[in-house]
């Protein structure tokens, strides 16, 4: 999200600070409740402390825009208390993501399983440790999804508001389960199957990263079926291509850019197009080279620079870059032909460039 | 929950049918829409295995009996769904407690992480297999969690009922998360203090599985605050009473009756009130004994013996007896002086002796 404020009032930059108020309020009012009953804070803390490491608020500002695309100005705090939720649930996400895949560092800091673990060291052995660190990022991970419906419950929306967003809100919670499920059991496995490998980004987090946020924001203004057609097949290309920016990071990042390891979907044996396209192409020795080494858990650098040789040289990288590409202009291509206000559609037009560029 | 049907159409096995019916058409269609898009169904049918294996309907036949406290009679579909999302926050909390506890069976079966890494193991080591299977187990939780929510949001509750039903449900799903993360914390080194055991059972348990449930089916029915007063005077005694039965069953219970093995708290060194009581009174042999023991892992059959037979020994055991006999005592005290309608206060008791008995 790089565009500071446009015009019209789309001040995405003010709205993401607003965003990180409402955050920050109802976290502090979290920690003063639970230290009044004898509950611990740790966890919360945890929570805060990640919510404040980073992230780039693109949700919530997604949310903003979608309010803004179907002619609203002027951005009321029940719609910042929404677009927070969204970054609430962005953050349960991750937590359990990072659980699950067993990841070291996220936002160039050590994941919340980890950071628990080590909290809670004293006294037990590694193994006990890191048992308790990842039951302990469930939890955390538990309650900022519990919380991300609680900021929408307590938003101070208009029943018919309310009645417009749960749908949408429930359809997006089910969707991203299903999605790193498949994810899951395709990890260590991965195949020619470049369409399963693109279910698998949309579910995971295409929709939920950039249909739900948008389309979320516009229902909050009572949106037209017409104007939620218009955003997701805007939100469709952009989210894919977001995820395939993102599945060339993870393997050709700078982690001290991207903030998390590029050696973790290789050790996971991610199932995504990239490595599909290259199984694709490769030659026998090639497939037999991706087959043994990804997945492998304990994956090293020279290992890893084999993988990455096979996924430059099949021209998978460039064909992802040009995927990428594509969905761009179309959905560049979407905002043309739209009739949304001028402000809205220049975000939407940010936001599609930011979202799908090469150092994001 | 032993009582059939009282009179003024309390009917809580019906209640019961009612709620399950709910729930198997709510994942039927979850399946469906599933498998439409292209979405792996095999994790809602490991939930919907779970649900049907067991479980007592507690929940969901107590907030049916707080809609009949506030005077209703007939139980409209709305007040079903409301109760169904209980039985499936509840199988939201045991799948993630199983993880967390990495408990091998629940209701007589594998716990869903173990059956999915069994599922899962063809060309995995075991490692693999089991971490798989915990992260699946991990997302089958998340869309119980979920759906426990979609549950009320769909329930076709008129404004003001959302706007009583929602902040007790947030502030229950706040609550269990805390009272796991305490208990998660304490395990493995369990002291003399009791209060801070009765802590994590009030929080983990008591108020989930009694008092929310009662409050929010009165809350359906516009409640006036003395009633919740009621309800949470006698919801506390009993939430409590239930744990320390809970506690007891899960050291001396019959695993073929309870459906859960006998030696998982012994090995995670839950911090319980039994445990604690037994600490106060334990000589030194029996402090190092407990300390040793208690939180082994691999804890075998005949080390369990030497614990149960401190706990015992200490007068441990009856003491936590006792304690369960005052909270029912107390509990049913609160119904006598009530003005709750009859058939009301006649399942009230039922259920504070129900969820105290000894073979629970």
């Amino acid at each position: 999200m790089s565009s500071p404020a446009t015009s019209d009032g789309l001040d995405l930059e003010g709205a993401g600070r607003a965003v990180d108020a409402v955050l920050e309020d109802f976290l502090a009012g979290q920690v003063r409740g639970a230290a009044e009953r004898g509950l611990p804070v740790e966890g919360i803390e945890s929570l805060r402390a990640f919510l404040a490491a980073g992230g780039k608020r693109l949700r919530p500002g997604l949310c903003v825009v979608g309010w803004h695309a179907a002619g609203k100005k002027a951005v009321p705090a029940s719609v910042v208390r929404v677009a927070a939720s969204l970054e609430m649930f962005h953050s349960f996400a991750l937590i359990h993501d990072d659980v699950m895949d067993a990841s070291e560092t996220r936002r160039g800091r050590s994941t919340v399983h980890r950071a628990a673990a080590m909290l809670h060291q004293d006294g037990r052995d590694q193994a006990a440790a890191d048992r308790l660190g990842s039951g302990l990022a469930i939890l955390v991970g538990n309650l900022a999804h519990a919380w991300a419906m609680e900021l929408v419950h307590t938003a101070g929306l208009r029943p018919h508001q309310l009645a417009e967003v749960l749908p949408l809100t429930d359809v997006m919670r089910t969707e991203i389960m299903h999605g790193q499920y498949l994810d899951m059991i395709a990890a260590g496995r991965p195949t020619e199957d470049a369409e399963r490998a693109l279910r698998i980004a949309c579910y995971k987090t295409a929709r939920y990263s950039i249909e739900w946020p948008l389309r979320i924001g516009a229902a909050l203004a009572g949106a037209e079926p017409g104007l939620h057609d218009t955003l997701a097949e805007f939100a469709r290309p952009v989210g894919e291509a977001y995820q395939l920016r993102d599945d060339l990071l993870g393997v050709f990042g700078t982690p001290a850019r991207t903030g998390k390891s590029d050696l973790d979907d290789l050790r996971d044996g991610k199932h995504t197009v990239l490595v599909s396209i290259a199984l694709q192409r490769a030659g026998q020795a090639q497939q037999r080279l991706l087959h043994d080494l990804l997945g492998t858990p304990d994956l090293d650098e020279s290992s890893a620079a084999w993988i990455r040789d096979v996924l430059v040289s099949t021209g998978a990288r460039d064909t992802v870059e040009e995927l990428i590409t594509a969905r761009l202009e179309q959905a560049l291509h979407v905002v043309d032909r739209s009739a949304l206000p001028p402000a809205a559609a220049a975000a939407l037009r940010d936001v599609a460039h930011a979202a799908t560029a090469r150092t994001t």
